[in-house]
């Protein structure tokens, strides 16, 4: 029974053999080498990821600076968080107007000249300068994609919200992709491709949110020295899940919605205090869109508000239904899941095609957006001479809008499987409450009809671009692993105080990014698990070389030339790199006393721990390293560390062959998606 | 300073004293008891409390079970899951309108007496039907109450949502309280007092829940096998969320809003899935409601409509508004939320005195009801000549039902605190959107306001009835205490092989929950933690007598006549109590191999961890005990179990006298409130 040997030594059929048999059986795993992909496709490119950290690290500095915090600063954290939920709200809603009005200037302007053509007869100049004008506005965005930040391309959801669950892809925050995301989409839009405003939006707004937090651009001279308490992952964690939610309200001029969008799809970690901010995001992205509007209502923004083919503006008479309308709407839900899962399927195969094309270099990249241009072109100009029987799909017995809207629910349902937030902000445009239900019941159908398929799009594409993402869900098969099968090796340790010399070499010769740190005789009677160190950390240390010629305890008086801000999380993706740093042979033959920078309560579990209990304890406190301790306490007192890696199924598959075809595996494969999400 | 000396020997000083002061100076501490109470005032008694358990145990039997679990099984587990929530959401449906129908034509028939009464000039006999009427239902209600369920009065919501945090206290979920709790709000309701229909909703809805997830009643015979995966504290606090979420839709006839309070106001943990199933039962509500307002058009449901003093339905032409209305609606939210933190300070005055007279025994109870409902006559008979001028608050420049809406919304919002919810259930009970943004303006001013003055009322009642919540938020004093300093003694600990005597005498000596298991020589060689085992399951070994002859290891095919069963969770507050089990001498004099039944991979945490961090791990994953271990290895293998009570401010303080003179503290109470609620 492959289930049985899969957790190895821990012994269900013999007590004993737990605090005997399992460490050696389960050492002898130990030297395995976590195969996973350390990087993954961001945006066009393959870019190295790093994890984001929401461990509280108790080191002796961050312990002064809490200390040390008097009222003024804790009134000062609180006032900037809100001012940054205020800033992020009010740019957003600013953004999101100009883009719209540029859209429908520019767009619009475009298909007055086609149509115009098209009423004289000329269709033949028409169509050209229709597809001229879209190919030259997707060259154009194209080129600036591939060139200033190839990161921008595509929707960024997927990004964003692998963000949100501790994967970091250096440069998916910058002012650069910003700019380019926002003037890509635009004139990608304009360019009649069909593209979505939700993804752009969201990016967008966790851009600015990660911007702001990360106490401006150092590049650009834009910083402030009150958001030096932001400079660490959790807080900006929350902005950044305020601004998707205010992307979202801004998108589709849905506040409710785009909240409920950042609960439900994006946050991977949630307060009620959050909720709250979000809430206060979006409103004031509510607030400001309609300010503006009420500019507009002059009529000094050209074409806006003829146009309104990007802000959704349905309005309907009341649309009263009954009981009988229900087995109606009950088989669209069925049919948009089927249409929804199927489109996912379609997406998938595409985006494969693409990527193919991607890696051919920047020219095809550009030249793959203007086939795509002239197809759309084709279509579009064809299409209108097939658009009269869109309008209705052939369903019996009920007013064709309402049911038309809920054949755009369903659909959407079935892609996106978001069903409450996509409820709220198909309510919040349609602004008629009494389809609440009706919708309700569309959505939930048709998402777990397309559940029984495939998974939410988002979902699909991080798995294809290969974030490490971590799910909530326990699979049944990390029951019956202990953590001390999946934990690898070889483990770096380092000494309570440590020669500067091994330091650098295993800097320099490992990509780990924590370390623990052990004090072992004189320090000590027996070998202590002090703590874990950081990598960058370190890295500060020997930048700030706070070396000691003897190895020696010191007090943390000796170091008034480092505070805890040095410590402080630098901003998304950048890193020190170890090789920038020189020394001379004297300062390598030295010490550094890594005590006062170690944190000294990393969290700890058994080795004898089942991997899927482990697992719980690293996504609900959002952990970047947990410790491996002997459940024999006589024994070395650390075995392993584990990272976000050690969870994923490939390293677990690759670790225990025999489960991939085990009991377990097969179990789980078999199962429909929807037994398993829950 | 006393901050440092808070902190005692964790020496930030001195690394070394880390390793070495620390545990002695916490070991004097950890003497000290725990104060804090184990009993809360439920309804209107005092009960004790226990804590719910959200950790996976993992004990070779539990093992066992998941291992031989069939793919039917799982989906046996899935499919009961969706039908429990179907069912929460159709009875919940049904029980709403129910009581809806009877309220509307008791009270309808009342009023339309009274008012024939009075339109024929005899006021004085208006007044007498109207008040005996109001008297004889609240008595009735009173007397249901006191005598059947006391447990049942008050609101609920305190109740509910400290259980959904992990405070369990026995009674709030039998047949016993849901009965009383629908005829008592019903007849209370209809006796014109005021009432709000949230709250017991709100409890009916988690009382159904509750009553289908723990396979039914036993007492009533009302059991189904199926349910047993359900006999487990996690997947009970899910449906009980989704039960509370489908009180605020019924009461409302508000999905989405329901949805919002649920995880806003009441939930303590979520999940993205969990969203989703109470999605689908507030849908179910907002359905069956749909379904039965069709049957009842038809007129068959006597006064039903006619009155609408209870579903309200706020039907109001679109209103346009502009930015020059937006200080108007500050000035509201300011003021809404100034009377919100007042009513809440009344409202607790008066619950104080209330909470008086009720010690004073039943009688009094009833009295204190009878009472009120003759005030209450006697305000509602003289209000409506008062009334013309409440329609329309001083508020200059705007229509006045929006403002008037919006004079409603931000009391709300300042009692309850809960704006996005509240937002959504006005939105949803206006059914016009185009308010949103200015309500949810009121909303977050008056909130604000009303968090600088008092907390949300919930929240208020919870402390003033003495559960034990367990706040997300971490003071700062707690990052300044080591767990090592508040963890409480004696400890008392088990062997792995333990005399049954010894067993016997510990659970009656002491009130714990969780003991220590740990092996000795000759067991092993050292001292090893070997894991962590529960009362309950301690009894549950008693009474099936698995005991040895002799102090040796046991494989579990020795132990057929138990099963994973035997340890699943009893339905809320049903406990074995340890002196209804009888042991002769011999048995008595046997020995007990607790390796098999204990969780042999507990959370543990190390004793230098701070409060706060600590905190963190055990709010966020749920726990009910955690292990503290030592940091030096060489020492007894485990310190302390920490559970909800030494977390509370409480306890801190008593063990810490100087934090509440000391500047942590000082800091703490000076800050307003809004300062410390993120």
């Amino acid at each position: 029974m492959p289930s049985r040997e899969a957790n190895g030594g821990e012994g269900e059929r013999d007590p004993e053999s737990f605090t005997l048999k399992s460490p050696l059986l389960a050492s002898s795993f130990r030297s395995g080498i976590n195969s996973t992909s350390q990087v993954a496709i961001v945006g066009a490119n393959v870019c190295p990821i790093e994890s984001l950290d929401y461990e509280i690290a108790e080191n002796v500095f961050f312990k002064q600076d809490w200390r040390s915090r008097e009222k003024l600063q804790i009134f000062q954290y609180t006032f900037v968080k809100w001012l940054l939920c205020f800033l992020v709200g009010g740019i957003l809603g600013l953004i999101g107007f100009c883009s719209n009005i540029a859209v429908e200037n520019i767009a619009g302007i475009k298909f007055v000249v086609t149509s115009n053509m098209m009423l004289m007869g000329r269709y033949g100049m028409a169509f050209l300068i229709f597809s001229v004008s879209n190919f030259v506005l997707t060259t154009f965005a194209a080129i600036i994609t591939a060139f200033i930040a190839p990161v921008s391309a595509g929707s960024g959801i997927p990004e964003v919200k692998a963000y949100l669950n501790g994967v970091d892809a250096p440069g998916i925050f910058t002012l650069k992709t910003l700019f380019v995301k926002i003037v890509g989409s635009l004139t990608a839009v304009s360019g009649s491709l069909f593209i979505g405003k939700a993804g752009p939006m969201v990016h967008t707004g966790a851009c600015i949110a990660a911007w702001l937090s990360q106490g401006g651009s150092r590049k650009y001279q834009l910083t402030w020295r009150w958001l030096r308490y932001f400079k660490n992952d959790r807080d900006r964690r929350d902005l950044v899940t305020s601004g998707s939610a205010a992307g979202i309200a801004a998108a589709f001029r849905a506040p409710v919605g785009g909240l409920l969008f950042a609960l439900e799809e994006m946050a991977s970690w949630w307060r009620s205090a959050l909720i709250w901010r979000a809430f206060f995001t979006t409103a004031m992205v509510a607030l400001v869109l309609r300010a503006l509007i009420d500019v507009c209502e002059s009529g000094k923004c050209g074409l806006f508000g003829k146009g309104g083919l990007i802000m959704f503006d349905i309005s309907s008479s009341t649309v009263v239904y009954h009981l009988y309308d229900v087995p109606a709407v009950l088989l669209l839900g069925v049919v948009g899941g089927l249409l929804g899962s199927l489109y996912n399927f379609l997406l998938m195969k595409v985006l494969r095609i693409y990527s193919l094309i991607n890696e051919r270099g920047v020219f095809w990249k550009i030249f793959l957006a203007c086939i795509v241009s002239i197809f759309t072109s084709c279509l579009l100009f064809g299409l209108p001479w097939l658009a009269a029987c869109r309008l209705c799909p052939s369903d019996a017995g009920e007013a064709c809008p309402t049911i038309g809207r809920s054949g755009a629910a369903s659909l959407l349902g079935g892609t996106m499987r978001m069903t409450v937030s996509l409820c709220v902000i198909l309510l919040e445009l349609t602004n008629n409450l009494l389809l609440l239900p009706l919708m309700m019941l569309v959505l939930l159908v048709s998402k777990t009809v397309a559940d029984a398929f495939n998974g939410n799009v988002y979902d699909l594409i991080m798995k294809a671009k290969g974030f490490p993402y971590l799910e909530t869900h326990v699979e049944p098969y990390m029951r019956q692993l202990t953590v001390g099968d999946v934990v690898t090796g070889p483990l770096q340790l380092f000494n309570g105080i440590e020669k500067v010399k091994n330091v650098v070499h295993v800097l320099r010769t490992t990509r780990h990014n924590g370390f623990p740190v052990v004090d072992e005789p004189p320090i000590s009677e027996t070998p202590i698990l002090y703590g874990l160190i950081l990598r960058a950390h370190l890295v500060e240390l020997l930048k700030k070389k706070v070396f000691l010629a003897e190895p020696v305890l010191t007090s943390i008086d000796a170091f008034e030339q480092i505070s805890a801000e040095d410590f402080a999380k630098r901003s998304s993706g950048h890193i020190v790199d170890i090789d920038d740093i020189e020394l001379t042979e004297a300062e390598m033959d030295m010490y550094i006393d890594l005590h006062p920078f170690t944190n000294a309560s990393p969290y700890t579990v058994v080795e004898t721990m089942s991997l899927g209990k482990a697992l719980t304890l690293f996504r609900d406190v959002g952990l970047r390293h947990l410790l491996v301790i002997p459940k024999i306490s006589s024994r070395w007192p650390v075995v392993g560390i584990l990272t976000r890696h050690d969870f994923m199924e490939e390293h677990v598959l690759a670790l225990r062959p025999n489960l991939a075809t085990g009991r377990w595996k097969r179990l789980r494969l078999k199962l429909p998606r929807f037994l398993r999400i829950f």
